[in-house]
This record gives C-alpha cells, sequence and structure tokens, in this order.
C-alpha cells in the first residue's frame, strides 16, 4: 500500500509540473498490471501523458493492462507517433485487439507510421471472428525448422527471445509452414548438442483450428497444462499461438458470463461486445444504462410470462374463493418449482460448460434426477406439512401432494432445459433463474389448484 | 475418436488376456490426460491392472489425471511396490494430495517403500489447511544461488529438469533459504555467460504467504501472467510454487463453487471437500443421495422462511376477499422482486469474486443500483399495467405501484447482501437466487397488499 501511495503521488506530481524523473523512478520496479491499475481512475489524457513519459517497453505493457474503453481512449489521446512505437512493442494480439478498437482517423493516420509487417500482422490477427481461437491467439510465436541441431535451435530461440511472446515451446514447421511437431526449451536444452530438431520434437501436436469457440481452445490448455496451444487454419498451416495466460482470461470472461446469464443477466464480458449486446468489463464501472439493458429483457419476458401464470389463477377463482388459506402457500409452492429447477439448471449448465457433462448424457442423468427430485419434493412437503399445520390444517394435504409434484417437474424441467438450448446451439447458460422460475410459475399454479380442486371436492370450475 | 475406439479395445484386450504389448504400443504417444479419460469409466481394480503394465512415468502422470476418488481407490488396488513407485514419480502436489486420500493401513505400509526424503515431502506439504496457497503449491521447484553465473545456472537448471515442475522460472534464496529473486530460463540464456545470477534476477519478487487464500494466489498468476508463484512461509523462506496450471484448476473449481452457490446448490468442488459438507468432482458421476444433500438445506430453509410471507398473507386475507383479482399477480410482483435482487447480486458477487468491486465501493455503488432498480420497475410497471388491463383493470393501479416499489426493495437487498455476508466473512456467493427469493417473498407480500389496502381503500384489516 506504501508503494501505491509513493506511485500515486510520483503521478500527480509528474502531472502537476511534468516532473518525468519522479514518475520514471517510481514505476522502474513495477509490474506493468499495477501500474496500469494505478492510472485507471486518472482521465485518459492525462494516462497518455504517463505513458509517453516512460521507457517504450514498460508504457506498452502497461497501455495493454488497461480496461479496454480505457485503453482506446488513451490510445486516442497519445501523439499518433508515440502510439505507433507502442503499437510496434506491444504483443501482437493486443495490438490487434487494441487497432480494432481505434477510429478510422486514427487507424488511417496510424498506417505511415507502422512497419509494412506489423500492418499485415494486425490485418491477420483482426480478420478472425470475435469468439474463436483466432481472435485470442498472438503471432509472435517462435518456430524451428526440423532439420536444425538442438544447438542451432537454441540459439535461434536466443537471437529471437526479445519479440516473441514465449519460447519456451517452440513449434516446429516444414517448408510450406505446416505444423509437424513441438519442442519445449526444456528438451532443447537438456538433448543432445547435436541431435536434430525431429528427433527430441513430439510430433502429436495438440492443436486447435482458428475458427474453434475460444473456450475450445482453454479447455484444452487447461486438460493438457499446456504453456500455450498452436492454432492452425483449415490448411493445416501454423498461423499463431494461444498462451495460458490468456487462456485463463478467456475461462474466466467464460466463468462471468455464464455466471451472469444464470443470475438473468444478459450480456457480453471483457473483450469487445457484439454489436448489438450491452457490454460490460467492470462491474463496478458500468453505467446506469448498461446495466439497465443487461437486466431488462428477463425482467419484461416475465411479466409476458406470467400471462399465463395469471390466466391460471383466475380460471381456478372459486377455489380459491372457498379456500383462501390455499394462497398462504402460493408463493412457497412456485417458488419451490423454481428453486429446485433452478438448482437441477445450475449443475447442467455448469456440467456442460467445464466439459463434465455432454448431450448424450442426457438419458441416464433424467432417471437419477427424478429420483432426488422425489427425495426432495417429500422432505420439502414433511417439512410444509410442519409449517402448515397450525395454520391451515384444512389444505395441507393438497399442498403437500402439490410440493412433491411441482419439485418433480420443476426439477425435471430445470435440468432438461441446458440440454435443450445445447442441441438447438444456443447457450446452455441461458437456462437462467427467471426464465425456469417464468415457467416453474405457470406449471406451479396449474398443480397446485387442480389438485385443490380436485381433493378438496369443489368440482371443475365453472 | 478412432483414437480413442482402438485405445479402448486395446484396454480390453489386454483386460481380458493380459496383452500387456497391446496397450503398450496403444498408449506410447497418448497424453496422460485422455489416458485417464479413457480409464475413467473402468473399476478402479481394471485401472491399477493397466497402470501397473504402463512404464513409471506415464502411469504415474495418468493417476494424476484421475478423479480424486478413482485415484485413491486405483492406488488402494495397486500393490504396494508398484504404488510406490508411482508415487515417487509423481508430481509433488499431486503425490501429498493423493497420499491424504489413503486409508491409515495403505499410508503406513508405503512408509518403508518410500524414500526418506519423499516421505519428508509427503507430511510438510500435507500440513497445510484445504483452500490455502499452501495446499496448492508444489515442492519440486528449482532454486538457484545469486552468486552462480548464467553458465552455471543453465547447467544446474539441465541436470535437475526431469525432476522439477518447471525450470522456466528459477528462484533465487539466500544461504537461510530466504526468496532474494527470480530469474527466467529466457533471460538466463540472453544473458552474458559470465554475468552473475544476481545481476539478471528480478529482486521485486511477487509471491504469498502460504496460509493465504488459493483464490488469491490464482488470482496473482493471473493477474500478473506468471508461469508460477512462489508460496513463502511466515519467516520469508521459500517453501513452496504454485503454477499456472494448478491456478487455473483453482480459478475453474471456484469459480463452479460461486456458480452452485449462487444457484443454491451447497457444497465443496474438486480437491478434498470440508469433512461436514458434500462434496462432487463430477456433476455427470455424483450420485443420488450427495445430490440430495447439495440441494435440500436451502429447499427447506426457504419453507420455513415462507412462515413470514404465508403470514403476510393471511394477516391481508380480507383485502384478498375483497379483490382476489389481487392473487392473480402475486406470483409475478414476488418475483420480479426476486429476480431483480438475483440479478442485482449475481453482478456483485461476480465483481467481488474477480477483485473487481472492493467492500469500501458499497457506497457508491448503491445509489446507482437505486437508480436502475427505479428504472427497471418503472420499465416493469408498465408492462404490466398493459397485461393488467385486459384482466383486471380495477387492480392495475396498485400492481404498478407495488411493482415499482418491490423490485427497488429487491434490487437493493440483492446488491446488498454480499457486500454484508463478504464483511461477515462470509462467502458473498452465499447471496444465493433461493434466498433473496425468500427475503424478497416476504417483502413483496407485504408492500403488495399494503399498498392494496391503502389504495383500494379497505381500512386496516380487522
Amino acid at each position: 500500500m506504501t508503494t501505491q501511495t509513493y506511485l500515486d503521488s510520483a503521478i500527480r506530481q509528474f502531472l502537476a509540473n511534468a516532473d518525468t524523473r519522479s514518475v520514471t523512478v517510481a514505476t522502474a520496479h513495477m509490474h506493468p498490471a499495477d501500474l496500469a491499475h494505478a492510472l485507471d481512475t486518472l482521465e485518459a489524457g492525462d494516462i497518455a501523458r504517463v505513458l509517453a513519459a516512460l521507457p517504450v517497453e514498460t508504457a506498452a505493457r502497461t497501455l495493454g493492462y488497461l480496461d479496454e474503453d480505457l485503453q482506446s481512449e488513451t490510445a486516442e489521446a497519445l501523439p499518433r507517433k508515440t502510439l505507433g512505437r507502442l503499437l510496434a512493442a506491444m504483443s501482437h494480439d493486443e495490438r490487434a485487439d487494441l487497432f480494432a478498437l481505434l477510429e478510422d482517423a486514427t487507424r488511417q493516420a496510424l498506417l505511415p507510421v507502422l512497419a509494412k509487417a506489423d500492418r499485415e500482422d494486425i490485418r491477420k490477427l483482426a480478420a478472425y471472428e470475435e469468439g474463436t481461437a483466432g481472435s485470442v491467439m498472438t503471432s509472435d510465436y517462435a518456430v524451428l525448422a526440423p532439420d536444425m541441431t538442438t544447438t542451432e535451435a537454441i540459439a535461434r530461440l536466443r537471437k529471437e527471445a526479445p519479440n516473441k511472446e514465449t519460447i519456451y515451446d517452440a513449434y516446429v514447421v516444414d517448408d510450406k509452414r505446416r505444423l509437424v511437431g513441438v519442442v519445449s526449451l526444456r528438451d532443447l536444452i537438456t538433448g543432445d548438442d547435436d541431435a536434430k530438431v525431429s528427433e527430441i520434437m513430439k510430433s502429436q501436436v495438440i492443436s486447435i483450428r482458428a475458427d474453434a469457440p475460444r473456450e475450445d481452445a482453454a479447455r484444452a490448455i487447461a486438460r493438457y497444462d499446456l504453456l500455450a496451444l498452436p492454432v492452425t487454419n483449415g490448411g493445416e498451416a501454423l498461423v499463431g499461438i494461444i498462451t495460458a495466460d490468456d487462456a485463463m482470461d478467456v475461462a474466466a470472461d467464460e466463468a462471468t458470463e455464464d455466471f451472469f446469464r444464470a443470475g438473468g443477466v444478459q450480456g457480453v464480458i471483457g473483450h469487445r461486445g457484439e454489436p448489438d449486446g450491452a457490454s460490460i468489463t467492470s462491474v463496478r464501472k458500468a453505467g446506469i444504462w448498461v446495466l439497465y439493458r443487461l437486466r431488462i429483457v428477463w425482467l419484461v419476458l416475465l411479466v409476458f410470462g406470467n400471462i399465463f401464470s395469471g390466466a391460471g389463477i383466475a380460471y381456478f377463482e372459486d377455489t380459491i374463493m372457498a379456500y383462501v388459506a390455499l394462497v398462504f402457500f402460493l408463493p412457497l409452492l412456485i417458488d419451490s418449482g423454481g428453486n429446485a429447477g433452478s438448482q437441477a439448471a445450475t449443475l447442467m449448465v455448469r456440467g456442460l460448460a467445464v466439459g463434465d457433462v455432454k448431450l448424450t448424457d442426457w438419458g441416464h442423468m433424467i432417471g437419477r434426477e427424478v429420483a432426488v427430485a422425489l427425495m426432495l419434493g417429500l422432505t420439502m412437503a414433511v417439512a410444509v406439512s410442519m409449517v402448515g399445520a397450525f395454520r391451515a390444517p384444512e389444505v395441507v394435504p393438497v399442498v403437500a401432494m402439490s410440493m412433491v409434484c411441482i419439485v418433480l417437474v420443476g426439477s425435471t424441467i430445470g435440468m432438461s432445459l441446458p440440454f435443450l438450448l445445447s442441441r438447438l446451439k444456443l447457450d446452455p447458460a441461458a437456462a437462467s433463474a427467471p426464465l425456469i422460475t417464468s415457467i416453474a410459475d405457470a406449471a406451479g399454479v396449474i398443480i397446485y389448484f387442480s389438485i385443490a380442486t380436485a381433493v378438496l371436492d369443489l368440482g371443475p370450475p365453472a
């Protein structure tokens, strides 16, 4: 915390009187992530002034750690030449992401400032669709030829080290740039000096296609404990790599998205949002209007969904008038269906997301769900009978029977909905609490009052 | 998929007639993670037979990839000597975790089989409390002395490479094993041959104490894009490292736990469960009884929570008898409070979990929440007025007013609860949908019927 205070005061001093020395000294041993965090509260123009005063390497890395919105605003506030230098020093994937966020005029102005190779690289990386493996890969990886000796290979990696995202896994390509193997620096330095790369490389390379979903890449990196995952195009040529730290970010973003969806909050988190969806990178900094848009959709859908449960209740008006005590238990019963359903959906959504559960597992899991739901429903029926015995003993049998049926129906719907959505190529996490609540409401009302009408011997409503 | 089929048939053949060659050939180029996946459906005894037939390195890594339950069952089924050899070859953290799961008799029988250093190492790693950084660290890391030259350092790493989890980051310690720096293999191979380690190392090392929560370690690794994070004891001596791949697993487990909690599913996921909690490692394979225990707590609490909303409704019985149409909108109104509250809680729980939101942010965020909730409530009031105008125009003004109040109250509770839980040192994710539903129910009933009683001019209920 003292480091933070010291840094904050050095930054304030620099902004007040352009004292470059104090800010350079204060940031010298600082991790760019911490520096970005310290700059986070400033205006983009001030951040740009600080970055312009720092060594290019530090400034480039710090810029990459800023929030997406702040990153583009800061870039727009930098002098074109400085921005060009920072872009040249940024890691290739961050640079392409930032470039995509800049205004057209800025991009045009940058073209003469950037080297041709950098321009080409940015164009290529930006071409991959959002959400694909290609969109999160980087092009600054190390390649080797199969006929190099380990000594030659190490010399090559040593030379290229400053410009590569990682040199710990190097990719072996043939003359058509097809991926034929992967070799770790560990294996290179422990191997014989004269051994050929082709002899010590692993030729069974785990790779992914550029058009695969980015979460598949993150899952492969987690599953196989990789430092980086090579990305190929349709023709099996190597086009990039996804590093483990980017995979961690992807996994965190995907978990956040699923978490939000399950809670009935729509929207895209982290990187560039889908054009027609609200997007936030920080809950803390999100504006009122964005939060409104993230939440209103499900809430209003629920209102219209209520047409069904409202109509159900209206249909049973006579039953309610005859036994108004039935209404005491209405909130509990419909909530129980919704809650049991949400629980079942929660388990399935996460199981499907982490790859533990497959679409084909539905058949054998539905039987288990019915058994669990029956046990849950019976336990809750006992609990509600204890509560209800004091207040309205005459309706307790109806409430208990309804509880078992409603929990069973809610659980079955909650468990099956993520599978159904997944089969329809939709996100299973869209089986959110509000959606299940809405369905369980209508089902609960009909089950409850139907049982009541039958058991309390009222005859069918007029 | 053909690889999978080929492997499955080789395994079946081996189990049928002990054809060791076919299974060795089939697994030769297989990643241990895939091999573990293929073995996953077999009995522990059969898995033990397959592992015993494989090279020790492959068998040890495959064992480490199995689910926790299957891992311990398989270990118990292995001959003691084979198990001892596998333990010696496993990574230190996986070995300590497995050892903790074995039966006492097995542990006693293993002691003479294990080398003294391995026994000591297992004992030390097992001593850290579950959920701490210490519990997920490993002890097979590389250390260097500050006065070594880069050439000596590389030679040392080369020699130690086969027994270390990673050699890409090496930790520099003084003669009291205090952490004084970190140096990457990249910097070593690009540095001058005669440079001292102390000259090229980074002396500002990001580290964590062994007793810190494991999710803090995962967060630091993600934030600073580290390959590994060194772990120190109270006296700042280096005691282990946490690798990025283990951090990814921790982050995934924590996300799953939060996801489940928010959905009203209690329990611990992944590694050894807390002694008194249900624990599952796979949704797909979880038993009926475990699933029942994970879900029943919230559901029964909700039943008892209903005493309040039920009593509220009973109190307003006269109002309901006078205007039974009020009941049509009861499910919608109480659900709206619960859903708006769940949304607000979802945003805060995830914000707190990823470190975006701090406890101290509550003050400035409550104002924003009120503004958003008012906008949401007004929109929903308009929507419900459109629906209600056809069915029960006489109660529409009451329903619309109630909607605004209920959404406001639900949102404020949902947003504040995670902060309150966090302040009480509880998991903010315990602000689950069922808890908020239960609170919102009671609040919704009281708000709705109070407004109805006042507006519809019925006078206070008798």
